[in-house]
């Protein structure tokens, strides 16, 4: 039984203009106990690469082409060729079909480095193709939808930085995180559940690993992106509920004291919406009838198509 | 004959307490080529781990000891055990022994990552025994000592940013080096050779892969490493050669309009010391006898014992 699929891409293939018309020359498939990745690829040596992460919710990739335009970004940012959408779909499907676990949501995670490391001398002469994997993982930590502890940390920019200082790489979602895991420990230290982070003159970014929604009333409030935060996917599946349930939703520049003053906060990332209980001990309201409808809503599919065109209006202040 | 020499480390032994007595419970050697790293290891998924690098100059590993203090020290700021400094100096012994290349300074690199992810499948029941590879590369890109120009940038943080936020991992040599990379092409783009970054408030920080030191008449100083930058391992080398020869060193805040001054700049790496010929269109002295001989000293050993007692005095101001 196939409880974690993990496949090669084919990075010419994944990152040409043409996807090729055999599925055999997209992926390969291999042992995810075995040795897959040279020591010098330029994940392993700089963390220089880009990944989406999602979950496929009984068959069904959540957000699957809003994850692709945003590696689009991710690769524009770091100056990387453009992925091909067609032949990561269809990539991303052969994963899926090869699956066969009971679980309803495994993780499905595509991870491009660079290539090998031209500098090096592995790397100087076969450089400047992507590698690419793509693995489904039913056997690690899987989401939950318990209420959540958070703690805010600073960010350490000021929150006009991204326009001037392009090369932070703020906005895309690349392979270099020790400085999300570490603020995940410093969570643990803390003795909360994750962190939300802001900017120097105290203005809201995002979390690690998700981002952040408050409530207020019936006013559905996150961070705008262009700030140099990522463009949330479940954020934007969320924003498409609660279109759909009425309710109103806005983009702005968010002062995190009046994020800590929301009704109800919600953290989302790869496919859920999780209630934050707490933050920076401030209890806030929980409706877990309403995470399970939201939740719902994503993983059906009927939050998709209106998710695709949600984005922030006019210009950033 | 072995060009390029790469050994996987035994990260039980070099992160344990007590080094094993035989030398073939260190490392073993691979193939190059070969793929060694598993696709759920935290160095691919995350650029979750630390790494040192230097020049094997005709068998001596340049700065050995304050690389592996350095380790160290990042490994403490990133959470992770302490390495046993007597395991990976015999271990990087055993990689220079394999050595048969004519090219007398091949680099030499340690890379360590936090193991396998243990929210993944594969991880999660193997996590917690760092990952270490260990290579010398004769045929990739090598340091010359050709004059560099300079563009200063800035990090983005203000200079307090470090004792406030430890979560932001300044100072610890991490994996995550996507932001190296991408102002290292922000110099391509600008035509310049490297850059030198600064912090909001107008401090000098260090390089992306290099620390900087300025010449002012007879004295050189260089930014105080409790700003949260890297600890310079050729810095302090070239800091060595300085009181050598009765000149002045100085570890202080330096505002970056002040490294504009100096008489001459110098960039410091991997056991290197090279000339900046120019730093924001400002033209700097470059005394090429002077490069040749503190590389030399470098190189020989000359410096290496004063080296390792080079340090701030005082409290950080």
């Amino acid at each position: 039984m196939s409880s974690i699929v993990l496949a090669i891409g084919n990075g010419s293939a994944l990152f040409g203009p043409s996807a090729p018309a055999d599925d055999s020359e997209l992926v390969r498939f291999i042992d995810p106990q075995s040795q897959v990745v040279n020591a010098f690829d330029l994940s392993v040596l700089r963390g220089d690469g880009i990944f989406e992460a999602t979950t496929v919710w009984k068959g069904f990739p959540v957000s699957l082409e809003n994850h692709l335009r945003r590696l689009a970004d991710s690769a524009r940012l770091v100056d990387m060729p453009a992925p091909n959408f067609d032949a990561f779909t269809r990539a991303v499907q052969l994963v899926i079909d090869e699956y066969d676990d009971p679980e309803p949501g495994p993780m499905l995670r595509i991870i491009v480095s660079r290539g090998l490391d031209p500098s090096t001398g592995v790397g100087k002469t076969k450089a400047g193709v992507p590698t690419v994997l793509i693995f489904l993982d039913a056997l690690g930590t899987l989401h939950e939808l318990d209420p959540i502890t958070m703690a805010s940390m600073t960010r350490g920019y000021p929150s006009d930085i991204t326009a001037r200082a392009p090369w932070l790489l703020n906005g895309a979602k690349t392979l270099s995180y020790a400085f999300n895991c570490a603020v995940h420990r410093e969570c643990d230290r803390r003795g909360v559940g994750d962190a939300v982070l802001y900017t120097e003159d105290g203005y809201t970014l995002e979390c690690p690993n998700s981002s952040i929604v408050a409530r207020y009333g019936n006013r559905y409030v996150t961070p705008d992106p262009r700030i140099g935060i990522l463009n949330g996917t479940s954020q934007r599946e969320m924003f498409a509920w609660a279109q759909q349930e009425g309710a109103r939703i806005e983009y702005r520049k968010l002062p995190i004291a009046e994020l800590r003053d929301a009704d109800s906060l919600y953290m989302t990332h790869g496919g859920w919406v999780i209630p934050v209980s707490e933050l920076d001990g401030i209890t806030k309201r929980v409706d877990m009838p309403q995470i399970v409808a939201i939740n719902e809503a994503i993983h059906s599919g009927r939050t998709q198509t209106d998710a695709l065109s949600i984005r922030p209006v006019g210009d950033y202040i």
